[in-house]
């Protein structure tokens, strides 16, 4: 079938194997090109469109100039009983982190808990994909990872620390799990871009211009920082992520974190950080699940301000995209369609046959 | 020697012997007693003059109400090789933290790393008190508490959740520690206090009224609600310490951590919780202090915005105020020295005897 346009909208299953394919082509193995698509799509899902598929082009670039070792062993280098510091041998960011996670897990079923830092990693997506691996399995999960300059500490005028995430992963009983996953900045850099593409004003706080004075223009904003959430709260939240990421683990930190599209002499060498809980080391699993309800239900009957509908809990705006995108696709930036049928062309892949199909939607 | 007026200004050491006394003649065991002075005196030092000795009043009080049990012996209630539960059993904040926190960090030596949850404590003071005492150790401590409810979550209107407080401390080699202490807040409650006194607007952002409306009228926020740091991030956060220290520690959590001031029917059943890391199972400790170092220098070396005569790291104004209080007293608003002089005269102690005496400085 010929299209006059390319289309937008996709199946989160059709973008999936299409860019499980795509990394397949340049030579990823199974295993590994399945965890780097899915957890791509699972931030389109989830409508963190910034870690989606749009980064698949960065992904391909880094592996074609050597940036990337997609066939690198991801390596236990030390272990005790409660932590392990394991190399990512600079192989993908999602597949060191999800083989991290495996190792904390394990460790924390074994032990309790555990602490498992990582080095010589890449960007590894959103926290997020981590977090919800861990409460399918029943556990309690920090992930933090460190990432390059792009804001100042309290005081300073230029990107010093980066908006290093924090997430944090808890099941519930009926009610649906706690999931946090969040920048260190006030607001992602990606809110900046659209700003800047429409010429629209930013509030005040947002960001800096490259002199450190603030301001409401977008475009001076990218020339400058995004500032930290709180202010000396967020700089020094992220300055800590910075350190059991990057200082503790052997990975960079600071200046020493690569920026991912504009460093192309050497790997990233992004660290991570993961803490894993086991609950029944605390209280029985059945029990916190029914305490977790009750407190979740008990937030979300309080009393609304004016023009609130809900109370929401962290992670449940994202679990009703995930919902509504699993039922009527995912529809991209036409610049970034356009970008992926470029890629699919490379390596003989029609993106247009994994759009959305209106005939398989139940409702229809 | 008698004063016409009672001084204001006391010697760290003298406070800290004086508090000291006082809970001895309560009936508080030397250890115990010691820990609670001691951190009170710590607060004060730091310039976190909220958790000082002004709060001698309400610890003994609550003591004397039975709702504070200083005799309680502060148990191991579940254990494996890198998890405790512990049980305060009602005792006083700082000692069951005090108690906790040995715990966690002669089991992060052992196994690599810890963690510990609290329930049945009490309000344990600044968590900067036992991020101090692990940097001592050249530990890593993450740790964090519940408290009663004074922040609705986003888009509520009422306190729902507390401004949960966080600290984190990490040694450094030649450079001061890295010590965050941060409540979930936008500020401290007492900042609206402290306005409210002097009949000044507050900034809008830090509270709310009792209807949820933006408020810049201290009295009406006093009536109303601070807000989380960062609005649903924070809330977001302040959510996972009460998950943490609360939910899963079979402590209070929500509404079911009693007010301090309020409630004197039962028990705070506040829950702490500790993560306590060995740097040695990552990176020697010796490489560790040596990066640390370098990545505060550099950040110090940031060049500052106008106005910015210094860019300061977590933790080193407190630094500079207790090396100020320590060489020139703590000067205690005179309602506070009013307070602990009618304490004093309960317990046959005479508070102006641990006055600041000049003639012990060293510079005069």
């Amino acid at each position: 079938m010929k299209y006059l346009t390319l289309p937008t909208r996709y199946s989160a299953e059709g973008l999936r194997e299409f860019c499980f394919q795509v990394f397949r082509r340049v030579g990823v193995q199974k295993e590994e090109a399945e965890i780097v698509a899915d957890s791509l799509i699972q931030a389109d899902l989830r409508g963190v469109d910034s870690h989606g598929v749009v980064r698949t082009a960065i992904y391909l670039k880094r592996i074609e100039s050597n940036m990337i070792n997609p066939f690198a062993k991801v390596e236990i280098e030390s272990e005790s009983e409660a932590t392990v510091l394991v190399n990512g041998n600079n192989n993908f960011g999602s597949v060191v982190g999800t083989k991290a996670l495996q190792i904390a897990l394990e460790k924390a079923k074994n032990h309790g808990a555990s602490i498992v830092g990582v080095k010589a990693s890449n960007h590894f997506g959103t926290g997020a994909y981590y977090a919800l691996k861990a409460i399918e399995q029943d556990m309690i999960l920090l992930v933090m990872s460190n990432a390059s300059q792009t804001m100042p500490p309290t005081g300073g005028i230029r990107p010093f620390i980066g908006t290093n995430p924090l997430s944090i992963g808890v099941p519930a009983g009926k009610q649906l799990p706690f999931i946090l996953d969040m920048a260190t900045s006030v607001v992602a850099r990606g809110k900046l871009i659209v700003a800047a593409q429409k010429d629209e004003p930013i509030p005040l706080g947002w960001a800096i211009d490259k002199e450190g004075n603030p301001t409401t223009n977008p475009h001076e904003g990218l020339e400058g920082s995004v500032l930290p959430v709180g202010g000396p709260k967020g700089y020094a939240i992220s300055m800590f992520i910075d350190i059991l990421s990057g200082v503790l683990t052997g990975a960079g930190y600071g200046r020493y974190v690569n920026n991912m599209y504009e460093n192309w002499e050497e790997p990233q060498n992004v660290g991570h950080f993961f803490i894993a809980i086991d609950i029944n080391r605390f209280i029985p699993l059945q029990q916190f699940k029914n305490r977790m309800d009750q407190y979740i239900s008990e937030i979300k009957a309080e009393p609304k301000a004016k023009g609130v509908n809900e109370i929401f809990i962290p992670g449940e705006i994202e679990h009703r995209l995930v919902i509504d995108r699993q039922a009527n696709g995912i529809v991209l930036p036409a610049k970034v369609a356009e970008e992926l049928n470029e890629i699919g062309k490379r390596y003989h892949l029609d993106l247009a046959s994994y759009r959305f199909d209106q005939k398989i939607k139940r409702e229809a």
